[in-house]
């Protein structure tokens, strides 16, 4: 890791699931070095390791919401502080490049010749359910999972996935963003073969005294997940079965 | 996160791709607390964090080496160091739940009435690829993206995974361990209907000045990983085509 933001950078920092204490020590020693911090919605509060005088822009993104700045004017503003010269932070929730649009802001700046460096953060995919007690890979269940956005539906002309293929895959299903479209998700799976008896869980506010889970068979899961307030994480797979106990 | 460690207790944490700024806060924080330190060969060094007097126990993984610490003996130790009131960080490389075993280790304390804590780790799986320039998702590519382990051959009948089914998924698929089966691998996808000109990446060395990265269509994989020195982390998908410069 570079341990100095130059003047004119953008730097694309993942800030971890919500509690500041995941930030990684990269992400926290360039907060304390950036002259403005562009800010999303589900960011950890970068707060205490700012330098005084520096600058926080929140730009969203709140899901469905009108005051979230589109993802142009947010390239626009990256680009636009590093011409100013400033070292320019952009921190986010999670990691970059997990649902993030962290790629196209990278593109952005790059095209116009912006110096870009990334600092990879923890993401929320795998942190989530380990903070109530379900590894996304356990030796003897799984060999591997699936992170996937679940805010395209099955049947929307813009779903890039195979429902039915990945019922079938083997791995451990993740789902973000999917609540909304869990009844097409999970009849979809259904019909692709994957067991309704299946364990699964959802998990809220993962890392933080609001911690909220949901354990339930596959066929019941649209239920189940109807109540849980966001940001959420569905698991669906034989380790969302497993429930270690915190201390 | 809880923010002292608690005298016979083990924090499991998980540390990122190799570079110790890549730690987590709350991780450094761990291990500047810790009394006895359980280390993998690929954590990444923590000797700048700890306190005088705190004992550091390497326990492998070297893969495919003999002088590595079974895991019943590393669940053993974790134990007996908790007993003996002792604060116990288990350090390893990425995070703790993305084949790192993890949930054996949890199992085990909880088994023994030992308090387990986690800290969650930046995982190479989603790092490696962006310290090559590219994002496991982007929007415009794929909604998804699938983390397995290739250390099971596809033919092998201790495989749980469905190459076929996930030739045809639609996610960017991320290999670790692989490189050693990627003949049979890259065949099963192909036959299972992934495109042979699919882009395909090879990242190794995350992270530090080693980094390597071979970019190739997905039929020439084999070949072109056979000579990139382990750890190495195979990315194959339309993602992999991207190749964002870093400054």
């Amino acid at each position: 890791m570079r341990s100095e933001l130059a003047p004119g950078s953008v730097t694309l920092v993942g800030g971890g699931p919500g509690d500041p204490d995941l930030l990684t020590v990269a992400a926290a020693r360039a907060l304390g070095q950036a002259d403005v911090v562009l800010i999303d919605h589900l960011a950890p509060d970068p707060t205490t390791f700012l330098r005084p005088g520096a600058e926080v822009i929140e730009v969203g993104k709140r899901p469905r919401s009108a005051d979230a700045t589109s993802q142009d004017a947010i390239n626009a503003l990256l680009i636009e502080h590093a011409r100013a010269g400033r070292r320019v932070v952009r921190l986010k929730g999670g990691d970059s490049f997990v649902f993030g649009r962290g790629g196209e802001e990278w593109l952005a700046c790059a095209e116009a010749g912006i110096a870009v460096e990334v600092i990879p953060g923890v993401t929320s995919a795998v942190a989530a359910p380990a903070s109530a007690g379900i590894p996304v890979t356990h030796r003897t269940l799984t060999q591997g999972f699936t992170v996937v956005s679940g805010h395209v539906a099955p049947g929307d002309v813009r779903s890039t996935l195979d429902w039915r293929a990945l019922a079938v895959a083997g791995t451990t299903l993740v789902i973000l963003m999917g609540v909304k479209n869990l009844p097409e998700i999970v009849a979809e799976l259904i019909v692709g073969g994957l067991d309704a008896a299946t364990p699964a869980a959802v998990v809220s506010h993962a890392f933080s005294a609001e911690l909220t889970v949901v354990r339930t068979p596959l066929r019941q899961l649209p239920e189940a997940a109807a109540g849980i307030s966001p940001p959420s994480v569905v698991v669906v797979g034989d380790v969302a079965a497993l429930e270690f106990t915190h201390s």
